[in-house]
């Protein structure tokens, strides 16, 4: 019989709220479809913990995660009590570069429900998914700070791009969109501005995309990209982009869509050495954190995409459906999206109607 | 009697259509408000010059445009024939450098007659400036290329953050909302992300506030702007940005207010020390060049600020309610904006109603 060992991490703020109702649904889906989950609950990775420890992790925090399928995380950052940097450099970036996750993926689409912010949208016409570069780029540690406290003072930080690095990432989205009916890719470059790195992508983007040549492929400067996604959003099929590019990229799709709410993301190592990372794209909103009124949506969906990337394809589908059931329905949704459930509600609702 | 003396720098593609709109308005102004204009044409910056000389501009471009008031500038870049970083590191980004016009500001404002892709806004509703760093950051041409042809290749890019450079701009943004009625600046950063300069970035904007009293300011990482721009855009006043950042910022939003077609923008240098460039934020356009249907506003509204920055404020006035009364109209408009217009119609008709 299917077994999975899952490490269940909240975090901070309402990670610790929506992750229970991210929770609740997996083993609903689970009694569904028949298959066991061996659930780890961990506290580390979260500014309560840095302030008990005066670390983010235990230094062995991969020894006491061990060996598991996945992570089901929450969100992470506190920032008046631990500075973003510390705490990010501290756990998920962490995760996403010791686990290899390469990867992170993230669906825009927008759903029944949703209110959309741009005129004349229906449920159907956007659905793209952006393949984010997520282990180098400029999210690098190298560089340095010169002269502090003076007025001479100079900071430096360097984006690195490695052929190995750009090229594996470049090759699970041609390949994604040559599974998908458009077949399509838009890479997204900067290399008018961004003279050394960005020609270099493009370079790359051309050499790959001759390995895959039933995809159709154009690229978009990154500024005028961001102008598209708002204008015709309806173009795309696969982005794919670099580190820095796919962060802005897959926040600003979900708002075209109506909310970072209610979206998913895997932080995925292809390979399968390493296990793979699935959270929501939201952080742990200290504004509205501890009120019991989070949107559970993006967590759900993150589950989701853990029982798509496990093989319970059917479990998968069988939350899509309750997800977009429920958001379907006033009762259903959360304050956000103008509905009148609380966090709980939401998540019960939906693991009911699976 | 007041006169202006100013190079006019075509450059590529629809550059060489808008430009001669932008010009016959400039002319119409200063007759209408009795200032003279001196006007130099230079056919460099631009790849038609770069196919005849190897070079994007001449070696002695500094004195060939000699001492003038400002520089009014189309677009540059045909990608067909010369790499958009070549083209533009050749010539743009030139200027803004050797004339350390140290702002690139450019607003974003919802126009009448310009249809926008958010739903429920109207003019008024939109209203902001982006202040944009426009000389370091991540625009640096330093970094280098490692092993390249091979698997082991490699590309850096070093992002540098100055005090000089960044406290400077801060400066500029901080004291631009303080005039304004809401005086509030908002800060693109990324310091969860990006640890080294972005932290520094946050840094020096406390500092600048204290210098400020009168301005109330907030920050945002840049993946959640993005999101916010198109989510809550009545929310900002001034929002200031490094050069990437910045960037891309000025190009989303003209998009939430419709169009970069009619976005103008000031490449600035506050000291007084050098000429500041005023040009439309959109490119050469090479799908649409040489049809005569590209919309000039963005260069026309180019003009009324350079003569904003020169002093001519009841001018630059003039030039704005004509573009709103011509934008009004669908005789007026350009065919992107749904309109009948061609590029010369809509000049002429703005130069005639001022
Ligand atoms: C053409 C390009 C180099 C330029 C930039 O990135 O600065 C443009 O996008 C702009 O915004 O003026
Ligand atoms: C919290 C932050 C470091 C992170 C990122 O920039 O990668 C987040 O924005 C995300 O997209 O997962």
């Amino acid at each position: 019989s299917r077994r999975y060992s899952i490490a269940v991490i909240p975090g901070d703020g309402i990670g610790k709220e929506v992750m229970p109702e991210g929770v609740r649904v997996l083993e609903a889906a689970a009694r569904r479809f028949g298959f066991a989950l061996d659930l780890q609950w961990h506290d580390f990775a979260s500014c309560d913990y840095y302030l008990k420890h005066g670390e983010m992790m235990p230094q062995d925090w991969k020894a006491r995660i061990g060996k598991v399928d996945a992570l089901f995380f929450g969100a992470v950052g506190w920032p008046d009590t631990v500075p973003d940097h510390v705490s990010l450099w501290g756990s998920l970036l962490q995760f996403r570069r010791e686990y290899d996750q390469y990867v992170n993926l993230r669906p825009v689409r927008l759903m029944p429900g949703v209110p959309c912010p741009l005129a004349g949208r229906k449920p159907g016409d956007i659905d793209f998914w952006v393949v984010r570069e997520n282990t180098e780029g400029e999210y690098s540690a190298v560089g340095g700070h010169m002269f502090p406290g003076t007025e001479r003072e100079i900071v430096m930080q360097e984006t690195v791009m490695t052929r190995f690095g750009v090229d594996r990432v470049l090759r699970y989205a041609f390949d994604l969109a040559s599974k998908r009916e458009r077949g399509h890719l838009t890479s997204a470059t900067k290399s008018n501005g961004i003279a050394i790195t960005m020609p270099f992508w493009d370079q790359r983007v051309e050499a790959i995309a001759a390995e895959f040549p039933g995809v159709t492929h154009d690229k978009y400067h990154i500024d005028i990209l961001t102008a598209q996604f708002v204008l015709n959003p309806q173009r795309f099929d696969v982005v794919v982009a670099s580190n820095l590019f796919g962060d802005i990229l897959s926040d600003l799709g979900p708002a075209c869509t109506g909310t970072i709410g209610v979206a998913p993301s895997g932080n995925i190592n292809p390979d399968g050495t390493h296990p793979s990372l699935f959270e929501p794209v939201h952080g742990s909103a200290p504004d509205i954190a501890g009120k019991g009124i989070a949107n559970p949506v993006g967590q759900i969906w993150s589950a989701a995409m853990m029982l798509e990337h496990l093989g319970e394809a059917e479990a998968a589908a069988a939350i899509m459906a309750a997800i977009e059931a429920v958001l379907s329905t006033p009762a259903g949704r959360t304050g956000d999206l103008g509905g009148s459930a609380n966090t709980r509600d939401c998540g019960k609702a939906i693991a009911e109607s699976i």
